[in-house]
């Protein structure tokens, strides 16, 4: 017989039932908290146009695209590739459907991306992404960007997670004070930068802002702003003594107020200021968030996001402001198991399992059963032929409780339930 | 610019929210059903292997595979590919995890798959398959087989269907009854021509089975026997009179009458026996059956399966013997809409629209959305800046209820919510 690696492919997840009843665990609870806060769910194909696909991708990202072909050649196969993220099938969607859709359009997917990034520990080529957007018209209200951190803040917290903390920036506060320095020419650089201090010492911050031939003041004056944090009022402060005249960041400081503002009306746990947070190189062009452990800082953000002032730009002269964020569930699932974050024991996929002695009680077996799944248990029939002790013996590691079933218990109509751990036996009551 | 084509590819449904609201729904009932009745859930990668996938595919479905590889080439890209079935990475899963799993072994996958066939309306390149498979180790007794089918037709019935009809038969009677007849040897074609033969005249299969060489009594008794449906005990009669001696068949009898008494001790709705159920030319070993809708027999079978020796022959000498069968969601969907079988309207996605008269109601108005989401009730909060006529008439859009906030509202702390089907104005009872 020849050989098969049934191994699942490399940066793929794939777990054990136990494992995976948990994943799905977190997946539902993010949706709920989603629709509840009025999210809509789409859910668009796997599989793009690569001119779509490519019309954002750029740089690393085009790289890592999964290209697609039919084994059987034909025209209309050509030129099609596994989606990369949710943002670009979402701008293809909002243009192809805008007459259809009520805007702002609350929206959310949760489903798989594909990358076929260098395999390591941790990374995978196939992940799932959370996402929830809300797109406007022509405009959009800045305070519907506090509403998706509050969402995506909620849908973290039914993780049951040590201390959460937001953290909250605008991009055109770092625009409105590096033209107050005249460096907007140097935003790409600098962002980069000040994207990277955290995990350097502040040394090579200093040094890298150098080697740009900043000069003294400036360099001074950037690493003085990435480090101010903290609740509106302190970095408004902070902010005066760095700059002085606040006009050339009116515009963001008034925003970052606003979502400040409602997340705190909201009562949203943790939440800071922070010129730290820039979210990479991404398209955001105002609010940009993150939520990080704040005693495992060293883990990274579990979740991030911003506003970016249009969505389907590449698309369409139609103009569609959004904002939105995005958990990274497998990522994150990997991260929390390596940290004891999440409790895997917790998952018990099966409540009762009935264990029929003989074939005559198939029939109480099934009522009883039936009766169970009415008040929404989870409930299986061990229909194996094994001996009574081997079907406990499965049971036991499946399930929370057994009920034998023989003659007795059929006649009587009294069932027993065994709590698989405790070895305790009590009756079952039912309505 | 650029002009872009923004519809989805050819073959991808895609949704609007309303209509994925209800699609989502469909899934969700049949996910909890499979749940309940302990069936565990399992997610593998839509990337697999070509050689895992090959092993099986053969025919047809080897032209409709789809090929993936990175843009950037590396050698560990190579060789990959969409799966067109949960069945084939569930045999790899079952010998890779085997001793990690807990036999019999109760699986769901519920998720897309992708067969690149020719577009035609009605037909998908990309759809949802929702499989419920028991895996034995070494063997599985047949009152499985009822516990499938029980499974997917109490899923089905979620569903609120008109009446359907569960048919079933088992490979072994056809092949002891074309052992009688000695005609072993063109199983096949004769399986195909029974396949077949409720979509064609039966002038039609009487003539393809003259043409594979049959004689005319031969052909009388296939016919015979292809129209024999009943009850076991009408079926057995009505073997009896075409056989004779029953000895031929007696095992797949046994397995029939067992699959049969079960489902009728289930009380499953409406099942025969019916020796025309064939199940394509898949790799079913015993039990076949299929879901149909009794008066809209038209639409051919909503859910189908079957048992098989040996899930992963292909892969393993270990031996694992299964029974599964699966509901074509994205497939049945399409029809049920076609056949106006499902109500769209049903779907409201959002219960409560909260309309802030201003940004002074925005505390009120989060922490009644609040109070509402704690109920478990579906709450948008129309932050935008439009007149609140607008604002009503963006909500009887997507959601059921209007609750508009002002400042009398605030001070009183007594909310109105507006139907927005009928206008009617009720006060807001919150516990």
């Amino acid at each position: 017989m020849k050989k098969y690696n049934t191994s699942p492919l490399s940066g793929m997840q794939e777990l054990l039932p136990t494992e995976q009843a948990v994943f799905d665990q977190l997946k539902q609870n993010i949706s709920d908290v989603y629709h509840h806060y009025g999210f809509l769910s789409i859910e668009t194909p796997i599989i793009e146009r690569t001119d779509i696909l490519f019309a954002k991708a750029g740089g690393d990202t085009e790289k890592q695209i999964y290209m697609v072909s039919k084994t059987a050649e034909s025209a209309d196969s050509a030129d099609q590739a596994l989606r990369f993220d949710h943002t670009v099938p979402l701008a293809r969607y909002v243009v192809e459907h805008n007459n259809d859709l009520v805007f702002p359009f609350q929206v959310t997917q949760i489903n798989r991306n594909f990358r076929g990034e260098r395999a390591q520990r941790g990374r995978f080529r196939e992940f799932y992404q959370c996402d929830a957007d809300i797109i406007g018209r022509e405009k959009l209200p800045i305070a519907y960007d506090a509403k998706v951190i509050a969402c995506i803040y909620d849908a973290l917290k039914t993780f049951k997670l040590p201390k959460m903390l937001i953290r909250i920036s605008n991009r055109k506060v770092l625009a409105g004070f590096l033209e107050s320095l005249k460096l907007s020419d140097k935003t790409t650089e600098i962002s980069n930068i000040i994207d990277h201090a955290e995990k350097v010492p502040l040394e090579k911050s200093r040094e890298a802002l150098a080697e740009i031939d900043l000069n003294q003041d400036q360099i001074d004056k950037i690493i003085a702003f990435m480090f101010t944090r903290g609740d509106y009022t302190e970095i408004e402060e902070k902010l005066h003594d760095i700059m002085g005249d606040l006009a050339p960041i009116s515009e963001g400081l008034a925003e970052l107020k606003e979502v400040f503002d409602i997340l705190n009306i909201k009562k949203t746990g943790n939440c800071i200021i922070d010129f730290m947070i820039i979210r990479g190189l991404d398209y955001y062009t105002g609010t940009v968030f993150e939520i990080m452990l704040e005693d495992h800082r060293e883990i990274g953000s579990i979740s991030g996001g911003g506003r970016y002032e249009n969505l389907a730009s590449n698309f369409t002269e139609m103009k569609f402001p959004g904002v939105g964020g995005s958990i990274g569930l497998t990522r994150l699932f990997f991260v929390l198991r390596e940290y004891n974050l999440i409790n895997l024991e917790a998952a018990q996929p099966i409540d009762y399992i009935i264990l029929p002695i003989s074939k005559n009680e198939y029939e109480a077996s099934f009522e009883l059963a039936e009766r169970l799944r009415e008040q929404g248990k989870t409930v299986d029939i061990d229909l194996s032929d094994r001996k009574l002790g081997d079907k406990f013996n499965r049971a036991s590691k499946i399930s929370g409780y057994a009920i034998a079933i023989g003659n007795d218990e059929v006649l009587s109509g009294n069932y027993r339930a065994k709590n698989l751990k405790t070895g305790e036996q009590t009756p079952l009551m039912l309505p």
